[in-house]
């Protein structure tokens, strides 16, 4: 059975009450690595590690450098050992090894760690704010303990939880992190919390500055969110999962950041469907069927006019869902799900036009799935018909006009996106004005002609929104700096004697580079004398 | 019986269940105004006019302007009503007429909103982000729906519900506003009411944009701050009723935050003790009495090394709190809470050397009160003994030695403030860096040599600190723009057409003077072509 890896040593779990193993989805069948569930006892050690970890860490005077040097050196490391984690990762998720694993995510993801340490380094993220009237000085610092980080399993690398951006964001921001693998990829989680120890260790960080757990009961997972040494957690995953992580956490005071379910709707307006409706039927399936539909922003609801243009669009996608090779899933829950959820749509009305099954065979996979459902059912059954099936599914509504359109955009709950395709002319302009006002309020990125699915590393990006998307609307899981406020407490200093202030809220800038707001107005200069 | 003002009219409650009068706390005498407790329906009517109102608000092109000039019209409008306002604060809290109320706590509110008004029309709070590489745009925007107010007893201007600092960064971050009054002072807060929604309809602005509800049941208040329709709450009062709203808000997703209680510990270096001890005791008991000792950032617990300087000092302090004029509290459930507190204290080993009961007589008022308690025994029922006693109330706790100092740092809950006094030279360093890095993680305001009471309306303030401080340690109560933050949603735009972005996030600065974030760069200028 592997170890896990706590307070610094790779050690048996101390009270394993199970074990399991992760599935080739390809096949079916359980590889051959066996991994514990853990119990209290690994919680609290890990709780009690992270904590120390994260004292001795905030006592470092050196310590952004030390964060810095261990992100781009982990970065590396992950470079060196890419065979590894591609072949381990194929087998745990069934992913392409290229591009999907080697030249896509794997890259994406040492870039955010780079991000992370440039992030780090730069310390602009901090929002220095510097009031020299009353002497009192604040920024965003570390809150003082290890952050939890649960990954999802769609990402084995660029939302892992021990590699990916909430690993990323917490270590920039100054915190050990606690990671809970992903239990479908248990293995890709061990290859990388052994390049993130040996990398954090060469650094000079502290011995407990990473710790991976592999599953928890969920008794120990409600502990892990809210001990009192623990000082945050990120979570990407099912909304029962988060839902559940979420009240213990809470309860306990505690933050907790969630990414959760989403069905990113998107709005075909008359004059688009017109004008290029085959094109946008394109992207729409190409966009379903990334990563076989197991992205956090596949659309799974799009909304069309009816009359001519919507009908030819719907038979264009049909096609297109009914042409395309199925996808292999991550795995069983997941398939079971995705066939509970399409139950309950068809429960409230939506008609299957293509697919509607699991496909045969010992591969988990289902079939590509178009529904259609009446504007009128829609607004009937909108909680039911924004149940989320995590694969290529989608739901098409075909709306009255653009008025319900409208009304559709907001029976929505809350969503990470939200797009609008519109004509490249003005035609649908007073379309727009109706629905996107009603469907700002409701996504946490609103996109124009253009699929969801990518969501660059980009400072600008919210990968976010309101709830059920995630569990607070002001806070993004992807693009740095933003990512790291998450993991931060607002400390302010009144009155404290110069040579007392962190570096950042010094009268002279520490960097000579990093941004601060000085009297309200932003600047990398010194506080004038 | 007073009317109730929802969806734009005064009008009597729809559904009261009970009425109430508020008291005057230096006789103990109820007033003459009735006031209703609104049920559900009101509840109701509120949340969809607020709702309502927040729709039409973001429909204006000019909302902007019409916010600041609402606030600033306010400002004035309750200038001009100042002796009304006085009058009425003064019979329902005794606190004196000046300078408290008409010269201390009026103009800090005037001030906070005009202050609030100038940072809408400034919108740097919106921290514009634009990437030009990806062409992604962010700003933090208004939730899209009321925010509703709880204010506390303990400030009827500067923390009023419908006048106050939330209330303030409310409005200014673009929402209407659900006051729930404090129940203490029904009829400070009808006055403000009055005079805000004249001045709203003035401006311009919805007939909504301000509603005022006096008081709720607990399943009322509860349905409140989870409606679908609300976009967050802010909550400033006592932990129990903070903790309730809490968990009845985030099971439905909704945001709040929350100021709740606090110790506000005060640790003396052996130095300052030695060197100027007097003057610390005085400004300690200073700060304890404020406002009758009903400060958030009242001192509660004070922490000294034992020997002959922490005898003197504890003498001193003796004898200050043992001379003052006990204050008048501000009602009867406040006094009954300072009995059930004090008894805690005692149950757990304090020792009270001055004070420590009610004061005779109609006047609702309870007597200065000191307890020491020893080191050990503070940490051996370190919980219980922060149990806050709002009141002039005080514990000094008597530390072995500095490590002991530290020990008690560690073992404290989150608080707004943490202090340190120390001795002019550097003979205090050493001690400084053992305790302060242990105090930081548990407060939000960390000050040296400076009594907390005071709570600057500062761009660098943070009137917020670790649960049950608050409800998240990354929001501030106090301090503009910062306080906005707490009421917005974090919106990208993905690959929107110019024409359709918010003025904010075009190419063209809107006002030549916001601060935007440009591919990482703070600046007021354009987007460069």
């Amino acid at each position: 059975m592997k170890p896990v890896l706590i307070g610094g040593a790779w050690r048996a779990s101390a009270s394993a009450s199970d074990t399991f193993t992760a599935i080739n989805p390809a096949t079916g069948e359980s590889l051959a690595d066996r991994y514990p569930v853990s119990g209290i006892d690994d919680v609290e050690a890990a709780c009690r590690a992270g904590y120390d970890a994260a004292v001795a860490l905030g006592a470092l005077p050196d310590r952004v450098d030390r964060l810095a040097a261990f992100l781009e050196a982990y970065a590396t490391r992950i470079e060196g050992a890419a065979d590894a984690l591609v072949a381990m990762a194929h087998d745990e998720t069934a992913y392409p090894e290229t591009p999907r694993l080697r030249s896509s995510e794997l890259p994406r993801t040492t870039n955010q760690l780079r991000q992370a340490a440039a992030a780090a380094r730069d310390r602009s993220w901090t929002m220095a704010t510097i009031d020299t009237a009353t002497n009192i000085r604040s920024y965003y610092a570390a809150l003082g303990g290890p952050v939890v980080v649960f990954g999802p399993n769609n990402f084995p690398y660029a939302f892992n939880s021990v590699a990916g951006g909430d690993f990323a964001a917490a270590v920039a921001a100054g915190h050990p992190v606690i990671a809970k693998a992903n239990t479908s990829h248990p293995g890709t989680s061990r290859l990388f919390a052994e390049l993130a120890h040996a990398a954090a260790v060469e650094a000079g960080l502290p011995a407990a500055m990473v710790q991976l757990i592999y599953r928890l009961p969920s008794d120990a997972g409600f502990r892990l969110v809210s001990h009192p040494l623990v000082a945050a957690t990120g979570f990407t995953g099912s909304k029962a999962a988060g839902v559940a992580l979420k009240a213990a956490a809470e309860r306990a005071g505690k933050p907790i950041y969630l990414e959760m379910s989403s069905v990113n709707p998107v709005f075909a307006l008359p004059g688009v469907l017109a004008e290029r409706g085959a094109a946008v039927a394109r992207e729409l399936f190409d966009s379903c069927a990334l990563g076989s539909g197991q992205f956090c922003t596949r659309p799974g609801l799009t909304v069309v006019p009816q009359g001519a243009a919507g009908d030819a669009f719907l038979s264009e996608v049909a096609l297109l869902f009914a042409q395309g090779a199925p996808g292999t899933l991550l795995g069983r829950a997941g398939l079971s799900s995705v066939i509970e959820g399409i139950e309950v749509l068809k429960q409230h009305g939506a008609e299957v036009l293509v697919g509607g099954a699991p496909v045969d065979g010992p591969r988990i996979s289902f079939a590509n799935t178009l529904l259609r459902v009446s504007g009128e059912t829609f607004l009937t059954h909108a909680h039911a018909l924004q149940t989320e099936a995590f694969a290529t599914v989608n739901t098409v509504v075909v709306a009255r006009d653009v008025t319900q359109m409208a009304a559709i955009a907001d029976s929505l709950e809350g969503n990470l996106t939200g797009t609008i395709y519109s004509a490249t002319g003005g035609e649908d302009d007073s379309a727009y004005d109706v629905i996107a006002p009603v469907l700002r309020r409701r996504v946490g990125r609103l996109l124009n002609d253009k699929m969801p699915t990518g969501v660059a590393v980009s400072p600008a990006m919210n990968h976010g929104g309101p709830y059920p998307a995630t569990g607070h609307p002001g806070f993004t899981a992807v693009g740095i700096p933003a990512s790291l406020l998450r993991f931060a407490a607002l400390q302010s200093f009144d009155n404290v004697r110069p040579h007392r202030l962190p570096p950042e809220l010094g009268d002279r800038n520490p960097t000579g580079t990093m941004w601060r707001r000085i009297d309200l107005q932003w600047t990398t200069g010194d506080v004038a004398k």
